[in-house]
């Protein structure tokens, strides 16, 4: 089974990670039987780091883990940052493919999303 | 008619303020005749401002414009510093209303565009 990570930058404002956490929740529930678990991790300021937040859901059992930024635009934490905590992560489990899904602002569905909002 | 304006942070890297961009001229070829005009602003870093934006959409002819927050999270620049932008823009022009659209993380359909993403 795959486990969804949504990888977010993290906040000294626990509202805003609470907020990814909430998303996650919802995010849980509406994915049905598509992943064993949907989690959320972040690359600093909160936790569960991302190296954490892979080790759970491989200790959970997933077969695949998809790592998904929760980004809008392709900086350095994008390019570089959460691509390096992924690699080393899957250098200590080779067996598990641990996957990069493209980042939320990269999505073609994210200008439908933005008209809805504008109504 | 209305005039939609997307607003991001703004980014020090030119490439990350271009894909606003980008997704801004994308979003206005969808919008059909839904916007007399589809812009772009930014809080910072980058131009237009989220007046200077307003005003051009103003001048344009906008009997109306919606200021979308191109934002994940409801931190300080979308509970404060973008309200008061728009505010500051309100009180010059009282006759054309200036709504603030809900912010881009807050809507409902993310969760099933995250899952898109994920497949």
């Amino acid at each position: 089974m795959k486990s969804l990570l949504l990888v977010a930058h993290g906040s000294r404002r626990e509202s805003s990670n609470d907020e990814v956490r909430q998303l996650t929740a919802r995010l849980g529930s509406q994915a049905g039987n598509r992943f064993q678990t949907v989690n959320c991790a972040f690359l600093e300021l909160a936790k569960p780091s991302i190296p954490d937040g892979i080790e759970a859901c491989i200790q959970a059992g997933a077969e695949e883990v998809i790592v998904l930024p929760y980004f809008l635009s392709a900086g350095r934490h994008v390019i570089e940052d959460i691509p390096r905590e992924v690699a080393g992560k899957q250098k200590e489990h080779p067996q598990i493919p641990i996957r990069l899904a493209p980042y939320l602002g990269s999505a073609e569905g994210i200008t439908e999303l933005l008209l809805g909002v504008a109504e």
